[in-house]
């Protein structure tokens, strides 16, 4: 608990001198005030987490991690859970759909087993920070004890750290883990007292029926647990998963390290919720890199206060959604640092007003 | 007239056989079908468009084309003509949005000068396809005449053939002309029948006041011209620009050349209302890259039945929201070229029904 008290209490907020310094150049950029929308807006706040008025984005990596989820045995998808270990050797082969996508932004993967079920081969692209086998069914108690939601929150400090050591200006989110959108779901409906219907998806494509008993299975898990909405690290142990509280400690870790988290989808959303519960001021340095498909997604986005980047129907996880959002955070830091002033271009100024 | 008949023939439809495969390999990479949303999508367009299972991008240009308008006279924006040549030299010096995003999406630049008011300083990054020095304030009488429409439309033909004999997988269309907006809501008005308060927007950051008189000048423009919505050539006659014409050259020969063509903003949508309406089946090789934050822009992709990928409220033309929708088209493409099958990565498939 100490690494993350310590952690939170390292947050501070964004620097407001850069801030202003990168506004004031964009607003003198050879284009109209305001010209590039959410691109100005992402430097400006690029600038405000890095401290710098000229941020750099270089070092670009994606954390993905995965895990099982003991609720599985509740039938709650219509994949086997297998597919979360066979999935990590396709990620350490390089032919999943993160590895497509992380290579078009430019950014390094670290694949990190947080509690999938049984052992992986040893691989060296493959961190190991096993919490334990899969969680438990959380249906029938909590899915893991409160050490080991510390445990997870902390190796996600730990895993951000090691990252910012290799050099480090923006991290996206990933997660892999058979039955963690259920997880997710309940984190959310824990958290933000809304209905289990409210917040529940249908994950990788769930009938109607399938989609009621996912209900079903989310509300028995929040009956028999009673997750205390006001301790983050409570709802994480009955309800969460370990991949998820990893992901929430890199995100505080990330906050505490002054990098930009660009956050993937409703996994990694849930990771935030428990994050900013924990520490409000993180949300600073959090960018939603897009809406998923995910139902509940929206929701989660709104009730987190972050605005996505893109809306391209996406629901794969793994953080193919962060590899755009990266890649955007990456062309807004760009206008700001490659374009010209007026005055260093020669091109005479509009009479509009300076947005 | 014989170059751009000759190439509306030429513009085939996609190739069923190669979106087919494309898209059974889509159902069969690893993660759950239909996944990727639009991604999947965007693959299969583009292996319709190129005439492979497994579409390619590398070789990647934006054109962006410039020209001065008549209409600036009657004071329907707040930046002075000679912003077109001044921005034109920034574009060749490189400090300019489109500058940037295009180092992102990794897309050469060609720039046209279409008909800038004066003779620009020879550069060799600059062809010339001068049709006039700007256009004829379209207020008083036609912005140009019928032999220059064709003369505009001809040159964005030859223009992206050239292009395209220097190896081309994807092109992106942009745009700079002062005044530019006021001839492109003309255009859509014109073509859709729809009121001119319905399609004009603020362009570069207009005031209520200034706007009703920009609305004002187009409602003129329109009723001095009488531009026959049956003929897309008489409209870009009477209340066109060069580098829209050249614009929708561009996009008709893209098509005619089996070459995916992303479109930008309300500019290049104008461009693409023009090629459309010329080659219906022009369509197909068309991208939207992005949503403007030009009011009207909407409404103009509904009217053209394009969705666009992104809203990041830009509004800066130059081709900026093209370069991004050249990044997500790769992306989009290496999914389907780089992601293994579920029987090449011995990964478990779901029990889902395939999308």
């Amino acid at each position: 608990m100490d690494l993350i008290n310590r952690t939170i209490k390292n947050i501070k907020p964004l620097d407001e001198k850069s801030m202003a310094a990168a506004r004031s150049r964009q607003d003198n950029l050879t284009k109209p005030a305001g010209s590039l929308g959410r691109l100005e807006e992402l430097s400006i706040q690029l600038a405000g987490i890095q401290g710098k008025a000229r941020p750099v984005i270089e070092k670009k990596a994606i954390i993905t991690m995965a895990a099982d989820h003991g609720v599985v045995d509740e039938k709650v998808g219509n994949w086997p859970r297998e597919v979360t270990a066979q999935m990590v050797h396709n990620f350490l082969r390089g032919g999943a759909g993160i590895n497509a996508l992380a290579r078009q932004a430019g950014a390094r993967i670290s694949f990190v087993d947080m509690g999938v079920a049984g052992d992986l081969k040893p691989n060296t692209k493959l961190i190991i920070r096993k919490i334990d086998n899969g969680t438990k069914n959380m249906c029938l108690g909590p899915a893991m004890t409160a050490a080991q939601a510390e445990q997870a929150i902390e190796a996600g400090i730990e895993i951000i750290k090691g990252e910012a050591e290799r050099g480090l200006d923006i991290v996206g989110t990933g997660d892999m883990g058979i039955g963690n959108t259920t997880a997710s779901s309940a984190i959310f409906a824990a958290l933000s007292g809304k209905k289990a219907e409210e917040v529940t998806g249908r994950g990788t494509g769930l009938s109607d029926e399938q989609l009621a008993h996912k209900i079903d299975v989310i509300k028995r898990s929040l009956a028999v647990n009673k997750p205390d909405p006001n301790k983050p690290l409570d709802v994480l142990a009955k309800v969460g998963g370990f991949e998820i509280g990893g992901l929430a400690g890199v995100i505080l870790g990330a906050a505490a390290g002054r990098i930009t988290v660009v956050i993937d989808g409703f996994i990694s959303g849930a990771a935030a919720l428990i994050a900013t519960s924990l520490a409000p001021q993180a949300k600073d340095y959090v960018i939603a890199a897009h809406c998923s498909a995910e139902a509940g997604h929206a929701a989660m986005l709104k009730y987190l206060g972050l605005k996505p980047l893109v809306n391209l129907d996406m629901r794969l996880g793994e953080g193919t959604g962060a590899a755009l959002g990266i890649i955007i955070a990456e062309a807004a830091v760009r206008t700001l640092n490659e374009m010209a002033t007026f005055a260093e271009a020669g091109v005479s100024e509009g009479d509009e007003q300076k947005s």
